[in-house]
């Protein structure tokens, strides 16, 4: 005899389902969903039915766009500079650079990083659709903007080095102290990194 | 010129309706979903939208049941001592104590805890029930298995004051060292409770 009614116990084993969400998470969605009004609940489902039919990758910058639009609007804006393409690993990364408002050129969404051992490798992740583009758009600058993890940088690495070309320039994401961060409460590979590309004043 | 497809910034609007998930998380769950199978997103969407019309509050005990059970079967249940009750907080409560397999008595759900600053006093809380069922059901022994924490605590003590009576014991959850927990790193209330509560051997 469980001790919950079973519409209860299902939402709590499909609400398991999101990433890093266990039992005690999951009870505590559910049980904070059922006290609330049915509007919630049911406005959340609504969402979640429509997600995968209203949005679909851009076939140039493989961002996501809405279903009915035939490229990124951050691609085919013309005030955008085609020439400088930042490579990125997930579509989230393109908001999270967007948010500075610093970069006037495009997108290229890897779709993932290099990794051997879960059978990710260069064919996995969009590197060819990268080459084609660089031709296609005579891009003059790529900036790798993979994230400053181990499999980032291999990734990274990978790349530039499948698309070293005469009249490229390849650049990456600086590393360094993270603004607002205390020189004491700093890792020391960070540190590290900080010293190496120390700015000329 | 938002940068995310309308339906993905949507569903991220609406997870963070989830307690403790704020925009980041949101952000995380909703892409994890988009990339995965759109079954996994309409399962959790049906649970969500089945949840209010299949569950209800027991009228006696004020546990979570099944729509179509007239009482909860922790209560009808002939093997369940009616003469003890723990009362509890909140129906997940009730979950937390059933795991331990040790309790054979049955449950009332307060639905809340005393917060004047909320304006929740005693007639928001199920306590007249309370009242009312000792009385029918000849209960000998109440269980205040309230949370720790001030609330909780504040409740335990109106409650009984409320119930008190000749040939009623009223008791609470034993204060100490949660097992598994070394001396040192236990605060010193928690430690002081526990020396309070110190057990002859």
């Amino acid at each position: 005899m469980s001790a919950l009614p079973k519409a209860l116990q299902e939402l709590i084993d499909e609400l398991g389902k999101l990433p890093g969400v266990g039992p005690r998470t999951a009870e505590r969605y559910a049980y904070s969903l059922l006290k609330r009004s049915p509007d919630v609940a049911s406005s959340i489902a609504d969402s979640l039915q429509t997600l995968h039919e209203n949005v679909k990758y851009c076939p140039v910058t493989f961002a996501l766009i809405e279903v009915n639009q035939d490229e990124s609007p951050l691609y085919s804006d013309p005030d955008r500079d085609k020439a400088v393409v930042a490579v990125v690993e997930e579509p989230l990364d393109v908001i999270a650079i967007e948010k500075t408002g610093q970069f006037k050129g495009t997108y290229h969404v890897l779709g993932g990083t290099l990794s051997p051992i879960d059978g990710v490798g260069p064919e996995q992740i969009r590197i060819a659709e990268l080459l084609e583009r660089i031709k296609k758009d005579e891009v003059k600058e790529v900036i790798l903007a993979t994230n400053a993890s181990v499999e980032g940088e291999s990734t990274a690495l990978f790349v530039q080095k499948q698309i070293e070309a005469d009249g490229l320039t390849v650049s990456r994401l600086a590393r360094g102290l993270p603004v607002g961060v205390d020189l004491e409460y700093a890792d020391q590979i960070t540190i590290g990194r900080a010293l190496e590309g120390r700015q000329l004043l």
